[in-house]
């Protein structure tokens, strides 16, 4: 089913920008797992539009509500469902979405699938919006990792436009204590001083009614070596196909990625050694932390490269479906320029929501 | 399970470099669908070692047989299997792998989750030759969807070390004819005058005792518009999913891929048009045919990183997992210096499954 | 996940008798569905306890709400999540399960299982209550059943201590309009005659401090022939793995059922003819409908066999699992003292959405 | 897809009565399992048809081979598939099968389904003769099982037209040594002197030429509680929907089973008490060993319901689907009057199947 992923820990996301209520149910929950509420309560608001100078004006609570699973905080190993109420819709801004497709959105395919009767406002079930109950199920997962002694953080990168240095996580020295902090911070960097810089590339995006796009890059420390299956269950497929998930991803790389391409097996392979400790490591992690589809105990550490956001307010050339004609459109309402600090957010979830159905794969939950 | 693969159209792999034998058993195959034995083979001999000169010099018969699903060389709609014996085996190679593991291999990961039970041999169940019955379940596939419109093609776009222009496919332009082309051939490239540059890269890494990576671009011609679902069934997810189960894999992205990360909302979008037939096109294609997770009728188009085989002569340093100490490691056997030309293949493959599966999930198969 | 059922059109329920809320998501609906919410609350009211004069006394105002997955009353293929809340309360009556276990119930099972973080509250994820989120989803694909011609009904065949005569369906002859008149009765029975010597075995098992077992059939009637897949993806298959999800069935049988052990095949063998019309059809039907798992295009007929429910409230042998000793136990609080009349309207619930996926499966929805 | 089954230990079945071969891939089997060889061909010669006086006088070899997954006899963790040859095949005897279904068979049903294109030889993939391959996967489960102290056994209960007493398992004191008897024999009763009398009422229905069906009661021993999950995901579902894939189930019911629907609640309710060694046992075990879908450690029994073989040579009445008339069709070829004994080999595979994916589905395996 599309709209659900995993096959032990298993989400279930249902809802659309302007439906009644968002959500997402939650099975295979060990039972005995206190939820700390503040701690979901801080990965939501990390989420949650309006907290970012550069992010929309739309005010969205994002107050989740558990219907069940839980008992005095704790889980009680049946399904977990928490929705979130939509509360500040306003439908008539997207009213012409069915007659004229937005270039780069689902808008036309959706049309085409659903022959008309999906709900245009706002996305529907396309929205980004539904990146919240994702955000929720990560931040319930993430609390089983930390419990098991696994941390995920995710930085900016890149964001198109910004023409500073890009400087990616250190592959074999990452420490748990630098993605603590990123996973507390609205605007992932590793450097708080790139920050302005790349707010800046957004603000002129903005000003020229455009988007822009951006690199996230995200790692998993602490999976113990032996997760993950050999062929189409490795830790790479089960990463991507939830991370191919998340609105506006178009590639998704694993360690040294695409640089892979342009290297020889020497410079690649990254050499095992035995630590003082007695464990093995490799001395380079160009694998990012995979092999085979099982992880090595390396840092887990993969990038997604996200687009622009479709919904720009400059005039753009489009098709009248109901005409059946070239046209014009310009895209009103409130939308983000950039969505990428936000879409961090929504990859750590992903990435311990993965890592949780990694462990639970491996009877390590 | 982590060697099958899809819901409608589902393969499952079994066997290992030096089992038996190794196969494929397709299911959801529908009945009625007559099989052209001679380009099965066909595509079977575009996998197969010892075809290019670049390769590993072991030959391998590779034939397949069907074992059922085929009555007078139609599909019943039962489950088809198909095997391949492993008639040339030299086990004795692989002795060392279990004590001293390849630097990038799964040698060391399949250890520590198998508990020294795997089977090593040639790799065992993670060995390249897997991608044989891959390529078997792909040729099979691939004849469901030229009767449906659907061409599938891939081409060689980088080789590391060779350093002439990297000419990517039109991304709208985009002919079925090329494809055909590309799909005939051993060393698929789109023009054949680079094909001899990059074949010298790769002897330049044969001669260095190393190996070489490199860049494959996958383009899917035909499919309708509307194929695919939101979020985790969208058709960038179930393709990730298949082909980050080919061996050396690393990145996987679609359209304009990571070039995204750098784009303006005004540059990336693709305008829709419609043409002079009435039909419903975008003037660019950054989306690489897929909007939303959904087909938007345009040339569906992916690309993926391989990295260079690890398997390389030239000493290595490793650990001695039964001596606990570090070690140093000089691989022998016969390898390819760079899987590239045939991962070309069987990334093909894994497009073709892929499309079959995205046909039956929307009901057109 | 054991809450959730179906491939195509899968249903997850959620929630527990004292949880805020419960409810099911359902995926896979194609979009264009009107459903009539009358006909929704209908179906919802049958299940209703207080409804007919056998049933427990609790009022449950069983009142759905959709999240999302509609827009103006019609389905836009998104999916679909309905939450019950939960008003109606009264935790203390179960304080003591969690110690002493109710013989016949999960209690103890639960408490292996979950360690003790189970919620107990009226049963948990284990309660009947569970069952309104299966009829809500049973309702909504009643309704796209009946636009395609398929019509779903259930009667109660026996209750524990009723003399009367067991009167199954006419498995041949059996029409839409017996199964349309069941489907909207409370206590529904063939011959309205025996609903009262029914009612009065209930009430003298609850005079008794006892409680009364039943055996409910249900019938499909219009499913075309060919629905269905050999082996475990069988009708016989799918229906029994959701049937088997209903509290307290203990039986399943298709057609003659268990008769079919003391027959001879050319007493159990339907013979084929063709009817005026040119339809093949059976002249008996010990079949019930499926042959090698496919459906036959005769009315496709099955029996659940429901056990008393077990909570009893005279005095009961049990263990103390805190005090680890012999104890005895009195269960307090209101319970149905036969689930029958209300089991069988879950079992047309599990047989529309049976039906639907069935549909699904063969690409008829 | 509906030839295969499992989640955590799952089989895939392919082949059909005269293709090349049939077998099973295997998928999750834990590394490090040895496999003793005789004892997997036993299991197959207690199936294999020419065993017994009353079965058909086909002889099958049905010498399964090992493709992959086995190294020295022992599991390596990757897929294990074995194949059998098809040696013995007839085609001629199954030419009218397409024109003139035969009642009680899925010729018609297969028919309408694969529209004429499926293998109409020997029932193709819905012959008996698929159960060879699930009892050699059964045959590999139950080495698992008695490494983990788990034992499994069957015996035939009824055949259709003996007279004699239905003696059941003792579900509260049955004992691993009977079970190990039964699994060990060809036509396996508790008591041998009723085998005699079965045998004599397959006889006489052969002598008719007629078939009979029969009853057959399963049992496994050793289960620890706590294995199963809520809902959809219970031991009886899991269980359900493995057995109704065994040609000729019509009837599957746990413990007391029909007999649960003329119960009181006190009479089926099994009072907890606690045996001197401090174990939570059951007085009595209506229940079959599972309250709630979970196991309670107690015996968990089932039984199984097989309609007679419906291939009997008497003339029957049928359809021409050529020629659209009224047809009588005699039915050629060497069919077993009765299939129950064999059956009960199967029936025993399967609960041995289900009993390993319930180990691992709780992380037992």
């Amino acid at each position: 089913m599309s709209s659900s992923w995993g096959e032990r820990f298993r989400i279930s996301i249902f809802g659309g920008s302007h439906t009644e209520a968002i959500g997402v149910n939650i099975e295979g929950l060990p039972p005995g797992e206190p939820l700390d509420w503040e701690q979901l309560l801080a990965q939501m608001a990390r989420r949650a539009p309006g907290q970012d100078p550069t992010s929309t004006t739309r005010k969205e609570a994002d107050q989740p509500r558990v219907l069940c699973g839980l008992l005095d905080g704790v889980t009680t190993g049946a399904p977990l469902c928490a929705i979130i109420e939509n509360t500040n819709q306003r439908s008539k801004d997207y009213s012409q979405l069915k007659t004229l497709p937005r270039p780069g959105h689902a808008d036309y395919t959706a049309q085409v699938k659903y022959g008309g009767y999906q709900d245009v406002r706002g996305g529907g079930h396309f929205s980004g919006r539904l990146t919240a109950p994702l955000v929720f199920a990560g931040a319930v997962a993430r609390q089983l990792l930390a419990r098991r002694g696994v941390t995920v953080g995710a930085h900016v990168r890149k964001i198109a436009g910004y023409k500073g240095e890009d400087r990616p996580f250190d592959p074999v020295g990452l420490s748990p204590a630098l993605l603590e902090r990123l996973s507390g911070e609205y605007f992932p960097v590793i450097d708080p001083a790139v920050r302005q810089g790349m707010r800046g590339a957004i603000e002129e995006a903005r000003m020229a009614q455009n988007s822009a796009g951006g690199l996230v890059e995200c790692a998993i420390l602490g999976l113990p070596a032996g997760m993950g299956d050999p062929m189409f269950g490795g830790a790479e497929n089960r990463i991507a196909s939830l991370v191919f998930g998340i609105p506006a991803v178009k590639g998704l790389s694993f360690g040294a990625g695409f640089r892979v391409a342009e290297m020889l097996g020497s410079e690649n392979n990254d050499p095992f050694y035995m630590d003082e400790a007695g464990q093995i490591k490799t001395r380079t992690n160009h694998a990012g932390g995979i092999l085979g589809g099982i992880t090595s105990g390396m840092p887990l550490i993969f990038s997604a490269a996200f687009k622009p956001t479709p919904s720009i307010s400059r005039e753009q050339d489009t098709v009248d479906l109901q005409a059946g004609t070239n046209a014009k459109l310009r895209v009103t309402g409130r939308h983000d320029p950039c969505i990428v600090p936000r879409a961090a957010v929504a990859l750590e979830a992903a990435a311990c929501i993965a890592a949780v159905e990694l462990l639970a794969q491996s009877g390590k939950l």
